[in-house]
């Protein structure tokens, strides 16, 4: 089965658990419409290069994580889409869940996909109890608070923010998780994982800033030009587009320096090479 | 210790961990504001009690059941408040979360808190890794889909209503997860333990109805006939509010005949007949 496979079959496992009878038909379609299609899925997929690279030991643990992961991360872009914060109409090409089923069930969606992120973790543990914990309270640290997606989110709601807490928190966060899970779930030690994680989601960060002063949004699937609409900073506009372009390379070659010693090293330093570069504009990576 | 203070001091310790630096301070005093001073922690109560009544093995482990049970109440507290769900301007006598801090940041503190609820049990699993997996699944099946408290929720939002699954979801599941949990830390198989959970539930929603009638909002801290105004069901205005205290004194009898074999039965006994009757006025209880 390819990664892409093993990360779907998971995901649907997860959602079907999460919204079998008697679950409420429109909750259970929201929570659909959050998850599938997908967009990239590129945490749960750096998720399952590391495990993969450090010899996948026990691939029901890294499927679990990589599932709870994507599942927190569509549950943050469920509620950033609500009209109180983005207020998005589209998102991945489609009506943002708010659109399509209405703000109350938007917001319990996200909830529920957060509690099925867990759920999901939770029933690997049998298998895994101590792996399987560490996972668990490293993506728990990933979302919540002091440090996680929701502080993220929350640093646009204070006068002053500390930029690099903002940006660690609202993306590096999950990416740092997806490392620290993939090596745990395979036996590793993980900690020494976690910078791996920062750097990939530091330039997977500047990647989006990039797309969101350039790119079509037609194509992006969903609105372009929203950091400057709502004041949130932007690296692309900071540093200029190619500059933040050269930011971007630089990032993924600290990245690729930064991979721990694991069997699957070279096969891992080619995926996270490929891994932000694939979402910028093709003429953008020609100028570089 | 007093079980209150348990409680307080196993929420305060959770808190402290979830809100320390580099937390954004808004966030952090939302989820604070949220959960202190809090309500007369009935979920987190029955769990203690039920711990106590079956020896309480490992009182660390009860504790974090009984925290994470609270927040995940607290977190559905704060998203139920919210402008399109009952757009309750105060909660405990004072303003809602978001009237207090804003929509933004009450969503944010209600992801929050049902993280931090995840996190904590996570952090007991190295204790007790088969008791706590339990707690875990049993807990975040009782707050997610498909027939958790936020699946309660949802059917708010469908045009056919299954009446009795709305009320287990929306109030039992969690006092089902109480008193599960709580004899899962004790070490018990903790199946028997969960229609206890469900009666008390069930009383307690009843009790709940029958408050949403007749209350004073000064001394009940929330505004009153929301129900009607909202055009939910509730038992007070089905059975009449002296047929309503009838069954709730017929399913706290029932739910005393319901505790399992255990050697502090007498106890818990004790604690169910107290546990719903004292949020009525008192002149319904001497009438009933």
């Amino acid at each position: 089965m390819s990664t892409q496979q093993r990360i779907e079959f998971a995901l649907k496992a997860t959602l079907q658990f999460a919204c079998e009878a008697p679950c409420p038909p429109r909750l259970r379609y929201a929570m659909q419409h959050a998850v599938f299609p997908g967009g990239a899925r590129v945490r749960p997929r750096l998720c399952l290069a590391v495990a993969a690279a450090c010899g996948d030991e026990n691939p029901d643990l890294a499927d679990g994580a990589a599932a709870a992961i994507e599942l927190l991360h569509c549950a943050s872009l469920v509620h950033d889409d609500l009209p109180c914060f983005d207020d998005a109409d589209e998102r991945r090409g489609v009506p943002s869940v708010h659109k399509a089923f209405g703000e109350p069930i938007a917001v319990l969606a996200g909830d529920a996909l957060i509690v099925a992120a867990f759920q999901t973790i939770g029933l690997c543990l049998p298998m895994a109890p101590l792996h399987g914990a560490r996972i668990l309270t490293a993506v728990a640290a990933a979302v919540g608070g002091p440090s996680g997606i929701v502080a993220g989110q929350a640093w646009e709601s204070e006068d002053q923010v500390v930029l690099s807490e903002y940006h660690r928190a609202k993306t590096g966060s999950l990416f740092s998780a997806a490392t620290v899970s993939g090596a745990e779930a395979a036996g590793y030690e993980s900690e020494p994982w976690r910078r791996l994680g920062d750097l990939v989601g530091e330039a997977y960060q500047i990647a989006d800033d990039i797309c969101d002063m350039v790119a079509d949004p037609a194509t992006r699937g969903k609105p372009s030009k929203r950091d400057s609409a709502l004041g949130r900073p932007n690296a692309a506009q900071e540093l200029g587009v190619h500059g933040a372009v050269r930011r971007l390379r630089a990032l993924l070659a600290e990245a690729t320096e930064a991979v721990p010693d694991c069997p699957g090293a070279d096969a891992l330093r080619a995926h996270i090479e490929r891994s932000a570069l694939p979402y910028l504009p093709k003429e953008l990576l020609v100028a570089a």
